[in-house]
């Protein structure tokens, strides 16, 4: 199976979805980190050029612990939008991955970027599979199924189903410190460690199903819905 | 695996999962079709206990079609209230049963005894697992999973999971046969028969999943939620 | 009274209000069928343009059959988006039609041409009545009642209001299959075509208020609220 | 077309669809109001019997100002509960109404004894045309349309429809003072009269269609629904 | 201030407010804690009395830690039900506690005491008040402001506002550590430890508003709302 | 503390949250009153630019009534759009406004500018904080608490929690009674005067918490929640 993570920033991916990612490739599925934005000013020292090349190579070396392959879009931070050419750009990076499931951000996460990514990211599961529609890579054959990831703090998020990342939290906690720049950036800013968030939530997820730790998941209800949750690791 | 199906009427658990029992029955998984209420309202010719008598057998023989064990509570149609008394039966029934998963009807479903059915069955899930709470039958190791079924008419219901019952489709059918009674007595009330109904339903629920036929269901939303929608068949 | 209904691509209007049209068609009202976009994406054959002029040909004579007026905006297929320009070409388009009753996509239907033609139509149903937005057509003198159409699939809508097409599912279908192009494209997409498709639907909506086909659609829920379901036929 | 309304105190049929009941009765429709308590704790100064008593007269004057058959079934106030009892004594009376329509409270209201009323009610709409359910009066040979109205201070409550009472609520306001002892009780419970609020929430429900005065109000979301919000006034 | 909070089971209140209540009581307030049932089938090893003692005794001494009053209904545990005597029961104990504001059990929590609870309680918010309703304690003055808890493991709950317990969490844990034969039962039943879980809970609840631990709260949406979550302290 | 409502038109901010500026203007907060559109198609008689002239001098006029700080951003009436050039100027209009909470359109209110007024002011919560986004003003130390307002005609809202304005409703119509040539536009668009519709709302929304007046509000729901409702004035 071929797996497709879509975050906004770097590092979103990780906090929202890193155990699950972990747990796909660990038993041999292909997956793919794609990260929308540059991070470009996450920082209070850098320029916006050193913070975005730093954050590049953080997000790198997280995909590479898994073994996942890297998409970086290069949107500048703070400032995605949906228009044609962020459409098209989107459509061509899904048809590099080529998923069968593809994790998105909820329509209701915290952060303009986050809402904006995954309208975007939604907008193209089905034009991905046109072959009028003409981009580098060729068209998919199938619309993959798009699973919702919860939100930052679990804010308006009620899962449907749970995966048990008991056994890859510490890979999760390794990717999470690959990002070394914004885990100093987010104390700055919110006073908390990224590793020491997803603890707190990732053991509040695990409390309904009784796991250690768990990511909680929502099926797209938008037709077709071509999975289901049995498609979760 | 253990599966209990507890519907108000007999022919609800046909109605509203009976694809779904087929397909766990013919996997080799034990299923049990537990019905609360005898019926006994359910014609215009017969007596009370006459047609009651008449809708045990007939749901007897659907629920030896998949081989499926059969409990009987004989309430009162109509008259299920939520007592003591009820309480205690249910989880003297639901032991006797001892089921991994169970079904039960949506809170909001169309009958009163549908939503009495369901508190009821969603109240007992707990209390059958604590020992001090004696019955005949002894508590069960762990609280079962409970999937909530489909609605009458779908309405005001939204699937979690669709579970494909192209191929057992005919085996719902021919169990829904089986309550021939019913069947007159609803083309008295709605002008329709039930297998027609059921296909109509079956034949919508398979639209988003783009299968020929499919049931849909949700999780119980309430802690713990020892299991999940991979438990489907 | 003067109907209108926007479709995001060729035949949704069709699929999901076509019964409904017919039937105002057929006691009096003036009625007219508006598409946003060309369908220049929905063919493995041909070009965009040859498809894009096929796809016309097939709207009007559906239009036709039920004698609806009919607008073509040619917005290429895929890629509606909500900018000035697009909000104007609504506000002209619809003030041509000069609605007193206006169909439009739910909000979350399942493709973004449909949920983008929703927002821009809603987004228009004040500023046509202003008469300082200059446009070739006129202001209009009220603003028009708003009905939301079912989903594709019915995922995630629930009616307020069923409209009984029984004596005209007969034209639906035939409506449906002036869209011959789009039938093929359907089935090669997603394996059924729109007559049975429709079909399937419009029993699944008749269930409830017990119509053999029936189509569902529900009150735009934003202030003012100017007629009401009273105004369904 | 007959039409019941079931209140669980006496005005409280007044406040929440008084001018829709006038707008009925002046169009020649037939009306029952139904009350399922008696009021007996709404007094400072009087005992429960000699309040009971005065609401009474008090119920029977305001429905006899727009020419309503009255029932009241002589339940305690604060006490209505949901038992076979009840549900059989709600079943004879609406038998003994036969509506065609049915207003009852939203399962959400504001009071226990509204929130049980709405249930019990809900709970007859099906048993009442059940002919082996025997009681005093007849079974019905249709299930009523069920229409929920508003809540009191319109807490939770959003309508689906809205009924223009412009005109008749002059006729509301002379229904709601007939309750003499209700409105300085009220007065005493919540510092406001009756008429007062009625005109506060009636104003501001017909904020959105834009009508002077409005009572609010849904259909009932459950299957069967056999009629829909054409049959409102 | 006059604080009352509503638990079904020993330690519920503990769980989900008992940092909110150690501030309300190290400010001043009075405090008292209402206990349902007497936990009489939380044991593998003890009878039920022997059991629902042990209870009293450790829910006695959790209240004692802030100086709470408190109230043993002594319903059995798991079959605490709705009814007149019930309602008379809890009517008169509130009226004893005679509070401002009451915190009771989310009617959707897990467990069916919890839900059962929670409708007593609230529907016991108005009677409390009616003079003509007799009890060995008098009437109430003023409705009390009614706060809904969090459900147990948070499922189905979004806070509308967060108590920052950082600075009584260490106090909330020593009573729970009170209920010390829960502790065990719990690990038997679900394998972890009762402050463990509210560990959990309390840090995933403080993430959204930025402290190190929180409860979260909504106000009951129901006329009438005599207070707001300026009552939290 | 300081204070900001952004609205979408003028008169929009005195309509939904006039009463509360009102109250923290006069207990000493520093309020700032931004405004998105210059109101330019407000007008039967006059061109754009004069009407525009005209709202400007009304708004401005009415935040001096509480001595409120004035920003106006002059976009286009019916015209507002979500792009890198409005978020930047969002960005550097909230930043000179400094609030720690800020006011905004609910995203499901009536009128497109609304709606996208509100999605601007909730995107640009985050980014006025962070230093790598230059502005005219410097940014933010704080992430301000976000309050949604009512909608226009309450249609889709339900408050969390009431403001009683009973002491500064005069001073609420007032203001509004600036907007001298708004209160004839909406009287030829809808049939009332903005102050009669204020006084409508307010007394209804009042009638839940029991004051003669109220404005009502929700906080925002996204991570992170920096304040609560005991912001509220």
């Amino acid at each position: 199976m071929r797996v497709l993570a879509i975050g906004a920033h770097p590092d979103d991916v990780e906090i929202l979805c890193g155990g699950t990612l972990a747990k796909y490739a660990a038993r041999g599925d292909h997956v793919t980190i794609m990260v929308a934005t540059n991070g470009n000013v996450g920082s209070k020292a850098l320029s916006k050029d050193e913070i975005a090349a730093v954050r590049k190579r953080e997000a790198e070396a997280s995909a590479e612990l898994i073994g996942a392959d890297f998409i970086w879009l290069n949107y500048d931070d703070e400032f995605l939008f949906h228009d044609r050419e962020s459409r098209m750009t989107f459509i061509n990076a899904i048809r590099k991955a080529n998923p069968d499931v593809m994790f998105v951000h909820s329509g209701n996460d915290y952060h303009p970027d986050h809402r904006i990514c995954s309208e975007i990211a939604v907008d193209c599961r089905i034009p991905v599979t046109v072959p009028l529609i003409k981009t580098a890579y060729p068209h998919m054959e199938k619309i993959p199924h798009v699973f919702l990831m919860d939100t930052i703090g679990g804010v308006g998020f009620e899962p449907e189903a749970y995966v048990n990342i008991t056994n890859t939290f510490d890979m999760k906690a390794r990717m999470l410190e690959c990002h070394d720049s914004q885990n100093s950036w987010l104390k700055y800013m919110y006073g908390t460690g990224v590793v020491e968030n997803a603890a707190k939530t990732s053991a509040f997820r695990g409390a309904a199903p009784g796991f250690k730790y768990a990511e909680g998941f929502r099926s797209l209800p938008l037709y077709p819905i071509p999975g289901g949750l049995h498609l979760l690791p």
